[in-house]
């Protein structure tokens, strides 16, 4: 059974216990205990002990832990991905591909000596000189999600830790081994016990990290309502909150696109990972219908070329859904869309893999004539569906999405530098492709959406997150003269 | 009457009004309107309005703006400081000294274009570039407290419309003159109407605020109750929120600090402004009985220099607290520390002004022997008194203001290197001095406390100011070959 | 007769004298001394004396001696421009814009207190902390031509007092007036005497100024000789030096362009200030034949609608060359490219300008069929003649450029995202347009050339300009118990 | 025999040979080739050719050899050390310190990312945008000399190649062996052929890599002489230069020190490598008789126990010299301090080691009453000699720091925060400790020498690293419309 780490021990905690499933065969694989309140309490206790010998040691220290841990994931690199992808569906390519990302971000953990400086600066009045630091917060915590179990965890504590803090980490119950895998190989890498631990669980998890007292931090990433909870619930505990919530990203195509590039770009956002990203692109709005005409004919010739099956069999391009539930409400969302009156073009719900009847396979889906006010467009289905909307114009396009109550990623396709531009300067939305489908910025820049998509000041990862697990300290000095310098004191140093 | 900027037009709004006194003589001075929800709505609406075009303009012509108003604020200083004086009682050299800060924090609003940079990234991948921006948010809103009304409200507008932002600001409605008159001033210099919007008002004006859908960010100082309601409410409602609460700020006194210059930096940082600063320092940390001792003699000797009287009479030190309410409150907490058995070495509570016996003037306190657990330990008295802590090492003076709620400021008087360094680097607060008694950070750099002196990730003023008041934007670029520029479209340009 | 400024005073200083010309009437206007070797002397150790004041000023304070100089500056803009335009000759606006650009300069100077910011780390080793500083260098010097008398000195000395630096300026001796006059600004704005002195002269000025050892830096801006000279000199005697020199500059114009933009900016950036410009451009690089003959018909169209006299009459694009000398040399350059082959669309040598028959006007030329070898493409001509040059693909276009010897500035005309990014990726050239141009960075980015244009590891004004005018300082610190914090040595303080 | 590596290859080149000499034995360990022009011109010529496809490599993939390259430097450290003391002398745990200092610069040149980043502006004028790149160079050329054949070219070509560069390095013949290990591990880590390329060589070399064309940038560490020929040959050439020079730093010691601190600081310091380093201290300036008496006093005791032999035997405190000719040199200035009239306190010219009688040993030697205007204080000796100064006051010892000809590092040692101030804001010196001897910045901030302790206005690895191997490249762009955006173009896509 998979455990909880705390103070470097895998231990029980909790008499509840949930089943984590294999998503391609339907059979649970594993159990994971559900923590109560005394094991997170423990788990807090142990990051709080831990906490004032990992903050004084210097940065380059810390980041060194940061270098080792990137040599461990790199030579470990299959094995969390087997888990990644027997937890969590994905196929294998998949699985690399997210742990890649994170490795970027222990990376960057590891610039933290560059990272932590502070600003200098001489005579701000005469004889008066100021700096600023920015200083560990203590204990911080991060909450993720299902669908990115290695490369989530891994935008927060390894940056939280770089910067001096302890943490504890709840991922998600669906598919925790590859997180934990990563922890421990954390403290294989050096981090001292109790500086990172990982704590299973649900909402009784969830708000003790919320309400204790001694947590100063909390990163959340997962679907709207609960950031909204996760963000109203922590800062009136006082605590710094950043909850990135969900998303429902439009592509914009021009009718000057390069239309091959777009087809295989959108093919990956709209269905890799089965949809389950929240930068994935699950709307395509195409400006004028020769442009829509002429991609729903190509995404469909795409579509029928996809191989679809369990993400450990070689060649395939997708695999199942994370969870029986979930495929329910995916398949629920293509029956909606129907209802709602678009053209499902392409059905994927009739889609069954030999030999994996019990798995949770959905195939890609693409409807027409979608429409603002459908339920397909609106919410975020977290499934291999895209929908394409026509539009008139770029700026029909740019009212769609600004109105829309997410607003995390987007993207433009177009050959024109003044449409690009116009478009990345105004459009309401924090993550922006140009003619790239999946603006996921890179680790040394931060990840954030606009609107409802994140709660909170500061961004993910990258820059912003130095911030956001620092806590400005403002010092300002002067010297009185002691004598010292004027060997008023020490002239005849025999008196001494 | 006093009345309400909208849209560059001053404007009444709401049926309530609010008496504005002179605390040297306990007369009404004014009257200010209290805006109900339809004025403060139609101050959103103006700034609303106003945003769209403000933020498409260029940075370099938003920090001309902030320039000129630079100079109108000095050549208007005069006017500006009679009206603080008149209407919150501080002696009018604190008046100008007040403004200077302010004016320097419009100074470094005229930096925008520098500070406004983000950060470009080529080839993050192949041919792929990627870059980060900091955009204006919107409206943004300021609530601000009596004690500064120039200076404060100066933290923050300028530097919120120097990134693009508009701003309906809300002043103390006790001490408003000041404040309107400087944004009168900043539409002389080129504020566009609409940009910059002045209500008063009351609970009714600032829960509009917090909860309007058309706010995005909230900037508050004020007590540490309202702070966390302005947090909690604001943040709940999906706004970016900085609220700064009260302060309870130790200086601790080494044996081996120079006496002549502590005890003249502890004068100013106690008596000035009545102690109605949230920098001041009610509490001295005396490091041995012998430090104690002195430190007692020689205030003593300095209070009985002190010169009260009304704040536009040359040559006073201190002039009337703001209002009567709050005199009744601050002689209320000296009763309490005779009653809780602190010595009461100086009595301020018999004073009387000659001329001005209804002005609400209370002379300098004194306590020695003030402990923690009595309310004049705990509690921000925000009045003219002084109390000395006695402890035996700088080990048990850091643990005592460790322990305080407050983590707002603080400051040591050493002569020595490695005293100093232990002090800043670990005690818990956010802006340290080194015989510095006021640590109040210059413009360039940022103001903010820590523990329950202020709720959010983001410090004001300052670099960190820059980061509340825009919202990153991160854009990953790449560029399909469209044959341009291979010649291949446009070879034989006689085709086209 | 114009003075040199030497510690605040107007002086003569050397016997030898030049005569200061109206180029629009040919007559002399004004003498200038010409400074022998003790009168530069005496301006450099008024310098040296007036230093450690200055360099021990605050940053905030010597910023707002530059905050104040660019109050002055625009006050005194029309007495400014019309000194620049009867010694220089460029029409009225011209002056105006040039202004505004070095008004600009002086603006990012007064951020000093922002751009002075040194990095600083806590504990680099336990207990070790580290910090960097920019300190002032001493006595920099400023070597200035005469196309832009008032900008180009404004690129140097404000950013060098600002950083706490003493100045020695030697401007152009043909055109001194409007310089000295914002030097004179400059002490009325508050720069103490002898932090900014100007002195006139040539050759033994400059060797002067190039072999002092009290000089610490020396920027230069002149011909690509002169720069390599003062660049190697200067070296030699161990200063820093930043040189920067000639320019060709090539807009390329591709096929896609917007004609009517393009051409519209090429005429200002050809003919504007009679070429006479560093950033000027000389050649248009015309991608497709087609390309080139609707640039060329439409350039001559263009050429046909310019008024051409005196700077100071209304409605004029271009004024008279700067000196009888420069005029026949311009002039000498087209009858040369005749003899080479190029193909003279229009001829400007004929031009007559009523009642200024004296004055040095030469009207605007068009060459075509300008090609690499032929001296008016190899040499910097600075005068109103543009060549236009055919090729047959960006790929052609970029190697042509790469291949000169001049990298100083360039631009492409296109509409194609990817076609831009190439450019600017690739070409060998230090500022680089899209669509602009005269790609001249604003005042808060750096200016520098590539190749020949530039000698020296960092550009002129901007970032870099911190970097040039300051010297990098790095302190480590420790500090050992002295007793003090442990209470040791003041545990029973009677004993001190 | 030791090969040069061009182009990934171990190949000879030029017909001379020097020998490689053991120093602890007297003995020829190795022979060296060195290079004639041709070799050097194949040198560069690889590196030019491996220029443009390393340069378009995302910076990530060339951080990442960096990081490799760390790894590989951890895994055979013990190698590299051996190679170093057997060629240079110093004991291994010496040894070891160089390599770990040497690896912080690789770690911090695999920051690359963060590094390179660009400053970028929206809206610099209306629709224009601009941002500033930092482009590699192209060949970069490293000159290093013998006393740190690990560390010294780990601050160059590492941060040089991580930027783009490629890169020629020339290290010193007398101990190169550790030095071509290193770069041998770079190809295994992943460095392309030919962007690391060495040759061994002498003036020969030198010259050719100081005058070809095709170097862009010279960083040299060396003596003074040395250094000035460099940075005057190579800035004549073209090129960017920084040259390190010589170093005579000074120890400054209050009369308030931690004596037993300070004593075992200075010890390391000043006998450390044999005193064969730039930032040892040769002179402590003792501030009062009974300091320098107490200091004289304790070093006298230190220096008798400490332990000279070869490097390689356990437990050694001190080395031999590197040369032969360099022992005579040092042993001459001994003899030379005492005709001057110095007090030889301690003389280690008798050493003998059993069984190493050939060696290069020099025992450690202490001398009193060191003036300047002796050559023992005038000169760099690069020994095992300290010198006691004694002086009245810092102000004095502070005006005979600023008065040497050399200004690298210095330090002060006292528990006052006032003095500390004062020198470090004053001294006309690069590098600044508090009570750290050897004040060599860490990798991730810059080190430099003020005066003639170095040559150029970017000082070694850190921050200025970044800017000099990297050439500032600044955009300026808009877009006009093409009708894409407008759908003027589009809107009837059947026409196209």
């Amino acid at each position: 059974m998979i455990k909880h780490l705390i103070n470097g021990q895998r231990v029980d905690g909790g008499s509840r216990r949930a089943d984590v499933f294999n998503p391609a065969t339907g059979r649970v694989g594993n159990q994971v205990p559900l923590a109560d309140r005394p094991t997170v309490e423990a788990a807090i206790a142990a990051a709080q002990a831990a906490f004032p010998a990992w903050r004084n040691t210097p940065p380059l220290k810390r980041a060194r832990v940061m270098s080792r841990l990137k040599e461990l994931l790199e030579s470990n690199a299959e094995r969390i991905c087997q888990l990644i992808t027997d937890e969590h569906g994905k196929v294998l390519a998949d699985s690399l591909g997210e742990l890649q990302r994170g490795i970027e971000n222990v990376e960057y953990a590891s610039y933290a000596p560059e990272l932590l400086k502070g600003e200098h600066s001489r005579n701000v009045g005469p004889g008066i000189d100021a700096w600023s630091e920015h200083q560990a917060l203590g204990v911080c915590v991060g909450i993720t999600p299902f669908n990115f179990p290695a490369m989530v965890p891994l935008w927060m504590w390894p940056m939280a830790v770089a910067c001096g803090n302890s943490f504890v980490l709840k991922p998600s119950e669906r598919d925790p081994s590859s997180t934990l895998l990563i922890a421990e190989l954390a403290l294989e890498a050096g981090l001292p016990p109790g500086v990172l631990n990982v704590v299973h669980g649900d909402k009784e998890a969830v708000d003790t990290l919320l309400t204790d007292r001694r947590v100063q931090a909390v990163s959340f990433v997962g679907s709207t309502p609960i950031a909204e909870y996760i963000y109203s619930t922590g800062t009136a505990h006082g605590k710094r909150v950043q909850a990135l919530g969900g998303a429902k990203n439009h592509a914009v195509v021009m009718p000057d696109a390069d239309l091959d590039n777009t087809v295989s770009a959108l093919m990956g956002a709209a269905f890799g990972s089965c949809g389950e990203r929240c930068m994935a692109i699950p709307l395509v709005v195409a400006v004028g219908n020769a442009t829509a005409d002429a991609l729903r004919e190509r995404i469909v010739a795409e579509i029928a070329k996809m191989k679809v099956g369990p993400g450990t069999m070689a060649g395939c391009d997708m695999g199942p859904l994370v969870t029986k539930a979930h495929f329910d409400k995916v398949r629920g969302y293509v029956d909606q869309g129907v209802a709602e009156g678009a053209t499902l073009v392409a059905d994927g719900r009739t889609l069954k893999v030999a030999g994996h009847e019990e798995g949770y396979f959905l195939g890609p889906c693409l409807f027409d004539d979608v429409k603002p006010g459908m339920r397909i467009y609106q919410e975020e289905i977290f499934g291999p569906v895209l929908g394409i909307v026509r539009v008139e114009s770029l700026e029909a396009a740019m009212q769609m999405i600004d109105a829309h109550e997410y607003g995390n990623g987007t993207c433009i396709f177009t050959r024109d530098g003044e449409a690009a531009r116009h478009f990345t300067d105004h459009i309401q939305v924090g993550m922006v492709g140009v003619n790239v489908p999946l603006p996921v910025p890179v680790a040394y820049h931060s990840f954030g959406g606009w609107k409802r998509s994140l709660f909170g000041d500061l961004h993910a990862y990258g820059p912003d997150a130095v911030r956001f697990y620092t806590r400005r300290k403002q010092i300002t000095q002067r010297w009185p003269s002691s004598g010292v310098r004027e060997s008023a004191v020490f002239a005849f140093p025999s008196s001494k």
